[in-house]
């Protein structure tokens, strides 16, 4: 937690109040936090401020803001992914939201387990963008898109996000042609599920706008690659 | 899991067996193994082959080496991390494995909780690298060291590490130059915990050889920062 996100509502007043026992908890944990501190703190799709600790109780923290902060700028990434197990999602949303990804669409695919759509851990999609964001110190929340059956998606929903100036890259282990890298304008980075993307799926991508692309011949877990992509997309 | 990892004694006859209970577990849930079907198999530090399945039982899997495949290349480089918390060291070491890291150094620093060099998963290393060759389809471990004590690692053993042609990086949010990319040469590449390093140990560091870079404005969980600095130092 590099920033603390607080709620506009929050920040309407002249002192603002940190109440959520988990962002409670982690300053009590990890930051020794005194009356006259500064305490980094963004609000949700809002500024981000350096602000000074007012008072700290155990039921809550105020604040007073001092100065408007830079929100560090996104990356101009649309990341499409195959709905990941439940136990890594939380991660793999987490990591993604941290490295700036400005829009996210899950999908589903042939190796996707049907039952993932079920998965609890969906309904707490907000709670990893937060964590994501307050370890970026990150104050803008992604879009994030859910779509439950490939071929629609692809076929009519796709498309409409890519264009010349935007082009679409499936990160396949098999394409002949390398993941392009230190890009200059924005793309659609399009990552499989663990087992990767069947052949009449990479066929179906390709058929509407998308290129395959490798990664050198060593196979990565989903969310090893979506960091490893991103650190070579954009420098 | 994208190949088989064997010791070199199971491949000592014609035939070699799976009898491993976690590589056959996994075969079973996750491929639709039959006799006379091919599967990757590697030799610990040896070759890698396509073998042909001989015959399944419940206790083995049989199988005959048809011929030998290319062990992708490992990075250039040299991975020098301090110690995570236990619970993440499973996934850091497994994928710098899988993406290649040729050796790696697990270092004390001031924000290393010192009850981590007492925690079980220490002595759990050799599985992690195995589960980091088998996913990336490699068979060569790679060297892992364990030092300490900060000060005389970074004094005394890391400039035995540093030349001209592999200088090294410390990953650090407030360095003024970036993180190079797309380099051409060999490097050790330096990563602190969570919390990262402190002023005393960064200035430890370029005092003995280290060049201090930045990545962007945004703060990076240690295991995503070292998949993604690998995939803008390496395309």
């Amino acid at each position: 937690m590099n920033i603390v996100l607080l709620e506009a509502e929050q920040t309407q007043s002249e002192f603002w109040k940190i109440e959520s026992p988990r962002q409670l908890q982690h300053l009590s944990q990890h930051v020794q936090l005194n009356a006259g501190d500064t305490l980094k703190v963004g609000i949700r799709n809002g500024q981000r401020y350096l602000t000074e600790v007012v008072t700290i109780s155990e039921q809550h923290i105020l604040l007073r803001p001092i100065q408007v902060e830079a929100v560090p700028a996104k990356l101009p990434v649309h990341l499409i992914l195959a709905l990941p197990r439940p136990k890594v999602l939380r991660r793999i949303i987490m990591d993604a939201v941290t490295l700036g990804v400005q829009r996210i669409s899950l999908i589903h695919s042939y190796r996707v387990d049907k039952s993932y759509w079920q998965s609890p851990f969906l309904q707490h999609l907000d709670d990893y963008v937060t964590l994501g964001l307050e370890q970026a110190g990150d104050t803008i929340e992604p879009e994030i898109q859910l779509y439950k059956r490939f071929k629609p998606f692809v076929e009519d929903v796709l498309p409409t996000f890519i264009s010349d100036q935007k082009p679409a890259y499936v990160a396949h282990p098999y394409a002949e042609q390398q993941m392009p890298h230190a890009i200059q304008h924005s793309c659609c980075l399009i990552v499989g599920p663990e087992g990767g993307f069947i052949p009449f799926e990479v066929d179906l991508f390709k058929k509407n706008g998308c290129q395959a692309r490798r990664l050198g011949n060593r196979i990565l877990r989903t969310e090893t690659a979506v960091s490893h992509i991103l650190g070579r997309l954009f420098i």
